[in-house]
């Protein structure tokens, strides 16, 4: 089904019985043909989520328009996308460019269905990658701890600027403060290189070399204000033994971090993603 | 929502507009409120399938025997069980006992929804497990090249007896005739110890061995009359190396076919497989 | 190599030049064939260690013995086992059964070297299992907060009086107490159900269930007087999702639990495992 | 023990008792200090084969040497390389770059101890990546059924003129012919996009959709005149499932066959892939 029109909605909301027969019920009868349902109800939280891809009668965009105002009536949130439409994404990186190439590389394959904006950096190390192996536009923002609220400002002002749907953080090693991430009108993505909740926080590698464990990870989670507490989207790990130094597990631990950010990005922007509380449910 | 009462339909038929939303539909009007649904179109087959779990209104089975003239009428074919239903499962097995032995364990722990009918075995040694320690029946079936015929007569004859609804093939070292498994009212699962179609018929260890491959396999998949070809339900792989011997492959390799073998029964027992052509849908 | 008469011993001291060449020259001049040598400096530690099984010449035995004086004359602590050797093994285990039959299944089926000298359990779920299906003595040892010091000297007496050289905690969810511990004469390995250090203490599947984490884990390790903070032997983790329930990431890390522990219990019996500080080395 | 000069000699030789010793007693009668050791015996074969990494005493270059001289007395091939070389490395690529990219990525972090000598590809597709981005020089060698031989000796001619040691194909989708391979002076390691030996030849991706297997996987193995029945250096596979279309295979695997790929020449590089018959021994 590559290449077809089709609408995706991500619904939530309080459970109530019937809803998968409603939106079934209102996608069929406005000619739309479902290709995917999939729907997930968190009888704790008293939750119901579901993400629905159908293949549209005619008008795409207004049909999308009609099926939130439907959805709304439900008393359900809906997020709805055409699989024409390409967010806009920043990306913000450091020095280390492991996890900024793979997403770039995957981006210029086609892999992530999205536009890159930006991409943003405390250093120029990858300003010339940026601009002429994969021709996007490069904000260099240098923070210190006196400059880290204007940086702050000034990277909140580029994302509103450019339209920015959706930041991912591709091993940009500042934290975001609580006030950003507060006002902050996207979700932010970002990949911390353990496998949490074990060794949040810094120097996670070498942490997990103190403690002799057998496996590294790499998570891919929202930022919250909460430092390395935001719900998470993807985990992976790679088993490690006493004959690798800590660099060994940095760069087992590399191969880990692009892929789980990677898929992580691209689940998010294809509409699979739903975070609530500290959880996410993913449609993959 | 273990222990509570409800329906799981699987049903297939050729594609058509407006499945998803009729099934929903008549379930929601029905008074039942769907906990699952999934579904999968096999465009080249032209084939939808969905499996929908779902709490009934009132009466359980009333209401199975209405959702299945229902799906007829949308020209589907539907298997349909409720939650509390046991179907009977016949295990042979041969003198490796740890297929039998781990399948054994899981039902008595808990882990698998059905009665185990019997044990069946063309060898005595798993006899006095079976009675003693699982308390199931045990039959004697030797096989001879001149018996064959007539221990698969016999060994119809008791899953016909037993109403045996699920056959499982747990390290059951002979190969059952093309002429059975045609007249044979009842799937059959396999587990073929290697990665297949890599190493098909006997002594799959052995080629892998000699071929150096790094990873060793197991397949769990319906028997059909062509041998190690049914339909692929489960697989799963684990490393090895020039240190390993072809025991070492055969030890390792057992932890395989135990989980992928339990794996697969349990998901058929739940209703989450359907094969058609040369593979499967599996809702897991 | 199955079958045959081998030794093998674990080595480690301090790190000085030419200790693989002496203790490879020795086992040569003796008459030894070396079948395999592995070692490990861990350079932070300035300690060496080394495993290596050799053919002996003769007298295995004597040769035993004459190897241990030669590697204390290096500065060098030693282990030394015959492949012909069978350890006593204790088992402690209460209600829940998985790791118990797994284990015991094994040494059933021959691959784990030891012999089980008895079974110890704060109930008598498991007592007929372990009469009769395996074979081998039982011992209920109740525990009550009151009947807790008793409980540990009559266990310290039962090791010590059927010699035993290893203590398995096959899910006995008692935590040993630190006098214990710091008395006990030998080794006891652990399985904890979570990915450590994540998820240490007390149900560690509703943490994980709480946490919104993608895949679960168990950890081996040696029983230190802090809880779950011993050295780790091996860890392994399968993937969960939000459609699974507490119960069910129960169900999904019982497999891993069985399947870590055996895999320590043989590394360790196989002298491969040599513990020290916070870390393992594991010459698999 | 980054950064530090070491010796690593890779032996192989029929196996004789006393091998090891001699060889850890010449490094330390040297001066040197041994910082691995490991080996292998084919006990059918009648091979050993050891992997020795020390410090060397004084001049590396001289001691290399000698230590060849010294194993060729002992009746074994020996490869030795110092940390310090970087041999050359000629990369093959066709319209496909993702293998490509990646290896190109990690040899610009550091990752791969080798020059990458040149660039060659049937097509024009990365020309600018190779040139610009990456400062390797390229070479467009186009091949058409007429011209396959005439290619084949510019190819030679290029790895000759170069003093390359080794061609890595990464995603070159020519066959190589076996002439050029029997007279190809250094080895060639190729990625198969399959889990070998299933699914040899072309379009495995496309046979594994249609067999329904449950895991795609990837194979680096080095070329040999028999098509995709070289000795295998790694493999790896990843789940897939019934929604996934031959497009999502692909792209599954392309990761998987970046990670083979570079793990394998990383190997390679390090001195610690030996290949033999139909086998290779790997010292990771």
């Amino acid at each position: 089904m590559d290449n077809v029109l089709t609408l995706t909605a991500l619904l939530h909301g309080p459970d109530s019985p019937g809803i998968v027969a409603r939106t079934a019920g209102w996608i069929f009868e406005n000619g739309g043909n479902i290709l995917h349902a999939d729907q997930h109800c968190d009888a704790e939280a008293g939750m119901f989520i579901q993400r629905i891809e159908w293949l549209p009668a005619a008008d795409a965009v207004a049909e999308a328009q009609r099926f939130r105002v439907f959805a709304n009536s439900l008393g359900m949130e809906v997020k709805i996308g055409l699989s024409t439409e390409r967010p806009k994404v920043a990306v913000l990186v450091s020095k280390q460019g492991h996890a900024f190439h793979d997403l770039m590389l995957r981006w210029t394959a086609g892999e992530l269905p999205c536009e890159i904006a930006f991409v943003a950096s405390n250093h120029t190390t990858w300003e010339t990658a940026a601009r002429q192996s994969y021709q996007v536009p490069f904000y260099h923002i240098p923070v210190t701890p006196e400059t880290k609220d204007e940086a702050e400002l000034r990277l909140e002002a580029l994302l509103r600027e450019h339209d920015v749907q959706l930041a991912v953080m591709a091993r940009y090693m500042q934290v975001l403060s609580k006030a950003f991430l507060q006002r902050c009108p996207i979700p932010v993505i970002n990949i911390h290189h353990s496998f949490l909740p074990a060794f949040a926080g810094a120097r996670p590698y070498l942490q997990a070399y103190a403690r002799g464990v057998k496996l590294i990870g790499a998570t891919a989670h929202y930022a919250t204000p909460v430092l390395d507490d935001g719900p998470i989207i993807h985990q992976a790990v790679a088993p490690v033994n006493h004959r690798h130094s800590v660099n060994d597990l940095v760069r087992r631990g590399q191969d880990l971090e692009k892929q789980v950010l990677a898929q992580a990005v691209c689940w998010h922007l294809q509409n699979r993603v739903l975070a609530y509380g500290k959880k996410t449910v993913v449609f993959d």
